[in-house]
């Protein structure tokens, strides 16, 4: 293959202007005739019995169109993606039906003719609870004795035991055994774009925009839902203001306010605020994770035993899922022979957890690296050689991933020669240190075998194309690294591509922006489709050029002999030929791409990751203010293999974006309840770092192409961000002897950790 | 082949409820954040030199955001399909460069933040100009001495000179000869819907909304125009209120507003008012009709010879494909074994002439059939007779059409059966006549060796499908009768098929709805592709029912052995057996249909129709009121072969509208011009019939499946209007012994007749 010219060349996004100068479209700036205005009623309560709801007066204050309960919702249920797994699962109704189970829980939802009318109406449903105890700590939830959430024996929704090897013999071996707790918290996704969604029924048709990750899982829903045929459901996606996994799966406002359209006969848009968001659609699970390790004198992992409790809330949502991540990934990047966990996913009565940005990794990775550093010091060796020591290398079997590729040792080499490592730890003065952790990713699940990644691309009269795809760009620059992949399959220049609008309606069948697979997944499907033009595009000019078509390429607007460039056609005429030969057919390429797909089992924990791993490490630098106990980030190295940077500037944009995220999970972020509620949901009082806060940032961007990758490229948007906050707490321990294992890492704590230090 | 479920019913149309309750989206209900209305400045003058526009005034009025003259158009010209044609026909600038050449061409362009700004800013642009001679009479303008409208040496934008055999020869052999002048006025389409569109920039990508026939038509003209490719250009037409082929090619205002647009950087809709549509869109050519027809005594046609002036209007617009077809009209659908035709088509200082339902053939065949009802009259024989012994038959050859089917015969023999001809012509009593008139047309005309006609099928884990079409339908229920093809070939419900809004920028290439291709092309297109999809799934599910693929049937939503109904699959698990054997690609029908292209020669007029012909006849029955002479129409019965009616709801109504529209061209309508301007530019002054003007009509639907037709469907949208004008004379002819050969036959004309004929 010849070098790629588009492929690794840091293009700024394609829709960077329309982005900056306010002409790029966002759901919430479309409007339709006729359009009213949805606003949900939510649980003031943590833990009720609905006794009787009266929408009475709401249904007769002025502006008022429609009002709904559960009543109108034939009781319909959803979760994630139930299709695939046990509909057991499924325990969510869009508004409550017999109970309430955390405070934000849909009640009823109104439309009328304008938000502030919606709110008032509100005001004026009157709800008969039943107030139930209710119970909020994970632990405590698991108890026989416990407040029962749903109608189950036990508030535990999952529940995984996992066993490789022969952990109690090789623990018996182990020269140390470190036995800890580590606990994390609940935060928000803090997208800039609230949730919103507007839509509008033509006959027995639904249109649905909604910023949402996953246009396709809103068409699984709201088809299932509705009892309506999944083609008549039109999902379109415009821009979006950022994902991180919040917005992976259909929420409950989108199927009231599809009912709130049919029930009216009008378009309807709901807009959440800023405090719905933080409260009532997803949060990043809090954890608790016990780690008991043994290891050899030298460092090596011998053997591992783990509980995982993960805090539910008070539904499913990908909770399970979640939980199958969480368990693995405490299973690499490093070698753990014997390794068995039991992990639970508990309900509570407290907001629903969901994937965000690393989804099941953060909690376990702070844990598992904090935990490792722990042992290290013990040893009196150094961490890192710790981590080199046990890295996986690529070729590695294991019980849950493919290491078709694996970088995470040139990573953690790369991380600490440019921190100098060696030479400076130990030796920054006084409450200064320097920590590492690291981090793994897979480069986007894939569970469904009915249903791969689909791509197209068509070819215009004068060589430029168009490629149509169902994949959503949340801001990362997905449409900008398609365009790259098309423009060098086919040969053509990045301006000469144009990426459609999705629409489920047109655009071919994507799973959606999360679980970072757009570039690997959609990328192959993609890829392929170009090259099946291009296939065609070389077999028809070959005929006017009177050459093989296997001796032909295509490249920067003309196809032409290799190594006879002057033998060619610019990329108009060839099309022209494929044209003519074709008596008129357009050239049109297709492009499918999927993996045998592996099944989980949510009882054992058995089951293999569907992708290529990327992985890495951050190292941290701090200095802590001993006498505020505040953590100030000198810097923040993190190396991160990606397989291959389709696109540098795009991978450090991810690279510093996913790390600025990671610290605020570290330092400063959580949701703080009480009593169920939310006391901190918004920006104001949720403490989410600003630009002010940005140490300085060394992106390393590590290599290893993966041959299953378009290019060898892998993930790059989530796990950069999972090494941050175990690297963060070990050069807290680096600077002050101290160990703090609960996240986050806030003055209180480090003051609290540094008292108890001190007697 | 079994016998079809879902063709031939009748169907009503799937957009019918949406239309009728109003949720029905149209061009002119979307409106953008920011948008501007656009409006256009026209000449008031036929003919002037434009010495200079001064728009200062204009520009300082508050409100207003930009006004553009030629000068900001960088000189580009357009005409309709240049690209496949001589480029020297290019004749109109969207706004006036240097000269204007009739009462309504564009001088300038405003827009502002309403349109009521827009209007009054238009009255601030000051256009001086040195007024020129003007031509209305095509006639005159023929003439060496007649002022000239372009840099030519004469008023002739096309003469075509048809030679076909010995006319001569025969004509000196014949038994009568008869010599006749025919002349037709200029008619408005009258769609409900005024033209309209609108335009937004992203980036370098534009979006237009329009209301057109011919969505790529726009896109074709608008990239080359503007200078980008066409990949950059996208086109979105909701549903249209009626085309009749005033919609089938891009008009000036359409690119004025992309320039506003372009130039303010804001959304930017232009409607146009009616007097605008009526004056300064496109006219049906007015046309003079020179016949001399030489024939046997039995009344076989031995040979004619012609003479055609069409009056172009100022700009070419889709003459020059006119005149080639209203020469060829004349050929048909009777044997004129010796044929000579010299075809004028005339520039003149009056609107421009365009396609209008029938394009090219209402004006000849209201001539040839008027004319040969006066040499049956003349020979004492019976039109009807001398019709039936000269029509053509299928498999004739023919200079013009490839006759594959040809139901004429069938035609006159329904329609004077039903109305008792024999029996009842010159029995009616006083003032009464029976007259009939014959038409024919084509299935749609298509000339681009590029470009041919392509759909898609996606089929959904349901087994229920969307069809992706770039047709447009314009009223006439073309979704409808897409969805059904796709339904029986596929083997679904009509309610299982979606079809997709058509989008340039991710539906399949169609050339759009005009020249009644729809059916025919597309449909043919629309068939191969859900003959695809059903071929991949029935070896999927062959595989499933161990039975060969060719023994496999779909139908009724499900998939079954021929002849053993019971050993089948419902159509959603046939499809999971190809989305699992597939490893999960999603079940798409490509499909793809062209014909060869016949090139034509526009000074020779040789060239072949590109499509199957349909064909009828008409009977009229009136009676006239001689003291106001007034005709009042009694009954219409026509007969159209239109192949197979796939949807027979649909083929009437298509019967029922176009003999409406004919009956409205032969009695009342006619645009009045006075000094180049438009007198009746009003729904109120124009004439078009109401509904209380719709006499007793009798559709009858002839079939002859043509081999190439999809069901052996042909067009039916155009041709029955052609037959109903000279029914009408005819009928006029026989219930008073008056020959009127001018178009409409309005009282005053039937008073002048009347009065001539009693000396």
């Amino acid at each position: 293959m010849e070098e790629p010219t588009i492929i690794g060349q840091p293009f700024p996004q394609l829709d960077a202007v329309s982005l900056a100068d306010g002409t790029a479209e966002f759901c919430s700036d479309i409007r339709l005739p006729g359009m009213l205005y949805g606003k949900i009623l939510r649980s003031p309560l943590a833990h009720a019995r609905v006794m009787n709801i009266d929408t009475s007066r709401a249904e007769r204050l002025p502006g008022v169109k429609a009002v709904i309960t559960g009543q109108d919702t034939s009781g319909v249920a959803y979760s994630y993606w139930v299709e695939l797994l046990d509909t057991t699962l499924l325990d969510k109704h869009p508004l409550a039906m017999e109970k309430v189970r955390y405070v934000g829980d849909e009640l009823a939802a109104v439309a009328a003719i304008d938000e502030e009318i919606a709110k008032e109406a509100l005001e004026l449903i009157t709800v008969d609870y039943q107030e139930l105890p209710a119970v909020f700590d994970p632990e405590e939830a698991m108890d026989a004795g416990a407040p029962l959430l749903h109608a189950k024996e036990r508030n535990i929704s999952v529940e995984m035991h996992l066993n490789h090897g022969e952990v109690e013999r090789e623990l018996a071996r182990a020269d140390y055994i470190r036995e800890e707790r580590f606990v994390s918290p609940a935060v928000g996704h803090c997208q800039l774009e609230g949730h919103n969604c507007l839509v509008s029924w033509e006959g027995d048709k639904i249109t649905i925009w909604s910023a949402t990750q996953s246009p396709i899982s809103i068409r699984t829903h709201l088809s299932r839902m509705l009892g309506i045929s999944p083609s008549k459901v039109r999902v379109i996606t415009p821009h979006v203001g950022g994902g991180f996994g919040g917005r992976a799966e259909m929420l409950g406002f989108e199927y009231c306010t599809a009912l709130l359209s049919l029930k009216t006969g009008r378009p309807v848009k709901t807009n959440l605020d800023r405090e719905e968001v933080f409260s009532a659609t997803r949060v990043r699970h809090p954890q608790v994770v016990y780690l008991k390790t043994g290891v050899k004198k030298d460092g090596t992992i011998l053997a591992q035993e783990a509980r995982l409790i993960s805090n539910n809330g008070a539904y499913n949502g990908w909770g399970p899922v979640g939980l199958f991540l969480s368990t693995t990934f405490l299973t690499a990047p490093f070698r753990i022979p014997n390794f068995k966990c039991d992990s639970y996913l508990v309900y509570t009565n407290t907001p629903i957890g969901g994937p965000m940005r690393g989804f099941g990794a953060p909690q376990v990775r702070f844990a598992a690296d904090s935990h490792l550093d722990g042992i290290a010091r013990e040893l009196g060796l150094d961490i890192a050689e710790i981590m080199l020591k046990n890295a996986i290398q690529p070729g590695d079997e294991h019980d849950h991933f493919n290491v078709t590729s694996f970088g995470v040792s040139e990573a953690i080499a790369k991380a600490t020669q440019m921190a100098n490592w060696k030479a400076r730890r130990g030796n920054l003065g006084p409450a200064r240190g320097l920590g590492i952790g690291c981090h793994i990713h897979e480069s986007g699940a894939h569970r469904n075998p009915y249903m791969g990644f689909t791509a197209e691309v068509r070819v215009h009269e004068d060589g430029r194309v168009t490629l149509l795809t169902g994949a959503v760009d949340v801001g990362q620059g997905a449409r900008t690294v398609l365009a790259q992949i098309v423009a060098e399959e086919f040969g053509v220049r990045l301006e000469d591509v144009v990426v459609a609008r999705q629409d489920t309606e047109v655009t071919p069948l994507d799973h959606g922006t999360f679980s970072s697979r757009v570039t690997f997944w959609t990328g192959n499907a993609v890829k392929a489709a170009a090259a099946d033009a291009k296939r065609k595009l070389l077999e028809a000019a070959a005929q006017k050029l009177e050459a093989n078509p296997q001796d032909l390429v295509a490249r920067d607007r003309r196809v032409f002999v290799k190594g006879t460039p002057e033998k060619g056609l610019p990329m108009d005429e060839a099309v022209s030929c494929y044209n003519l030969l074709s008596k008129g057919d357009t050239l049109v390429g297709h492009g499918f791409f999927s993996l045998p797909v592996n099944k989980i089992n949510l009882s054992t924990g058995e089951g293999r990751h569907s992708s290529p791993l990327s992985s890495g490490a951050t190292v941290a630098e701090v200095e802590v203010d001993t006498e505020t106990g505040m953590v100030k980030v000198i810097r923040l190295i993190t190396a991160h293999d990606c397989g291959r940077a389709l696109n540098p500037l795009a991978v450090e944009g991810q690279l510093n974006g996913a790390v600025l995220m990671g610290k605020g999970y570290a330092l400063s972020e959580h949701l703080c309840w009480e009593g169920g509620s939310t006391m901190n949901a918004s920006f104001t009082d949720y403490r989410l770092p600003s630009a002010a806060d940005t140490p300085e940032l060394s992106p390393i961007i590590v290599e290893s192409p993966d041959p299953l990758g378009p290019f060898g490229a892998k993930e790059c948007g989530e796990g950069p961000l999972i090494s941050v906050a175990p690297a963060l707490a070990n050069a807290v321990n680096n600077a002050l002897g101290v160990r703090i294992k609960e996240l986050p890492l806030t003055p209180e704590k480090v003051l609290k950790a540094l008292e108890k230090a001190r007697g």
